[in-house]
């Protein structure tokens, strides 16, 4: 309890997983860190930002080990803030965008610990960017939709019924379990011709993407084995695409 | 045309305006640029990080003045290339959320010129998320929808209604020019009493917001003389913001 005055939380987005697309910002935070928390989508060469002495501190789920439960996490933010002083939680992405950043941040004011937050890349834009699939493109459409494919209830969300009623794009994270139930929705909405890309593992060298349309785009997944976590994006915007095939970042990037 | 085989050029996103929030890839891309094409809404410190002999061209609005229109930027950006080498063009937030970007990258690709994307901090995520509102919470809603106030016709989009009648968290950029439209399709979806936030300046100095409903936020914004360019967030995650008043970011640092 040495620190007691200094606690605070600095919640950090790493990014969708290239090191260098955290914001300086962020790199600053992590040079002042006494702890970092961090999760399973965070690069971990963006660990090597923070002071050699300041603990490094996993909390994310991988397969077939012990995860933590948000309930946990929260408490080892208080209790490292309280014992240590500055921490800095490291989220893959942006902490808010379906991060429970939030939740954080809300559990830790709860105990007077002040929390700054430095927003992330995204990965519901910048993934889909990096393919050259804008969200939006002037006379083709008008807005995005961000959306997970997992709820708390475990249900899928009835905003993907209305999403694919719409023309936004529709960007689904956290969708790739239920892709099969997803492409139905956006079926049953007359769209079983919209062009879908699947990507996963978006920025980093093992980038890997489907092209397909909401008809066939589960099995070209299924035949490609590409699992979660993936990013789906529906919508006329994905005819922007240059082609339709499996290929890696560094093929694409021949493209260019 | 001495460079006529090193042209390209990289679409950097610059952030919401803190200088802090570029990412380290737009930094270093920055630091390579032969000159430099940026807009208004970029904060004129961040072309500090390129090299000194670097061309600096302003291309973006302002107002009295002479704006450059889309053709034309597309076409300096390929003479640039030609002629210097590497073009490094900086726009606000994120070049793809409604920044044009993805029509850069094509003209310039007619041309066969590479374009490299470097994904921004978009302020539609970022710019709530610095307030503490996230575009999503468990419990709360399960997705958010990010729309243009101002479509290519001139016209309110139609997904603004379809929004108004979701669930969904609606986030609306450049819409201040038609806020009580904007507002009279949320009421008639029965949202009246739909938490508002209005946000103008995110993430600087001079950052300033209003807080109020779906009912009142036009008298609010119009009373505390916000205009454009700002953001419109409209739902119940808007209930997360600690209190209801106009306030400056510095007052609302105090309050965390």
């Amino acid at each position: 309890m040495s620190n007691r005055n200094s606690a605070r939380i600095t919640l950090v987005g790493a990014g969708p997983g290239d090191p260098d697309l955290i914001t300086l910002k962020g790199i600053k935070a992590l040079r002042q860190a006494d702890v970092v928390l961090y999760d399973a989508l965070v690069n971990e060469e963006i660990l090597d930002e923070a002071p050699a002495e300041a603990l490094r501190v996993f909390v994310g789920k991988r397969a077939g080990q012990h995860s933590h439960k948000q309930e946990e996490i929260n408490l080892l933010l208080v209790q490292y803030a309280y014992n240590y002083g500055h921490v800095v939680r490291l989220k893959g992405g942006d902490s808010f965008v379906f991060g429970r950043g939030h939740e954080e941040l809300a559990y830790a004011n709860n105990f007077d610990i002040p929390v700054t937050v430095v927003p992330g890349i995204s990965s519901c834009i910048a993934v889909p960017e990096l393919q050259g699939i804008p969200p939006t493109r002037r006379g083709v459409n008008e807005s995005f939709w961000v959306l997970t494919g997992t709820t708390r209830s475990g249900n899928l969300s009835n905003d993907i019924a209305i999403a694919a009623q719409s023309s936004a794009t529709a960007i689904i994270l956290m969708g790739m379990r239920k892709i099969r139930q997803i492409m139905a929705e956006f079926a049953a909405a007359g769209k079983e011709n919209t062009p879908v890309m699947v990507i996963q593992n978006g920025s980093l060298p093992n980038e890997r993407s489907v092209l397909g349309t909401v008809q066939d785009i589960s099995e070209r997944v299924e035949s490609a084995g590409i699992g979660s976590p993936g990013i789906i994006v529906v919508g006329e915007v994905v005819h922007l695409h240059p082609n339709l095939a499996v290929k890696t970042l560094a093929q694409h990037k021949e493209n260019l």
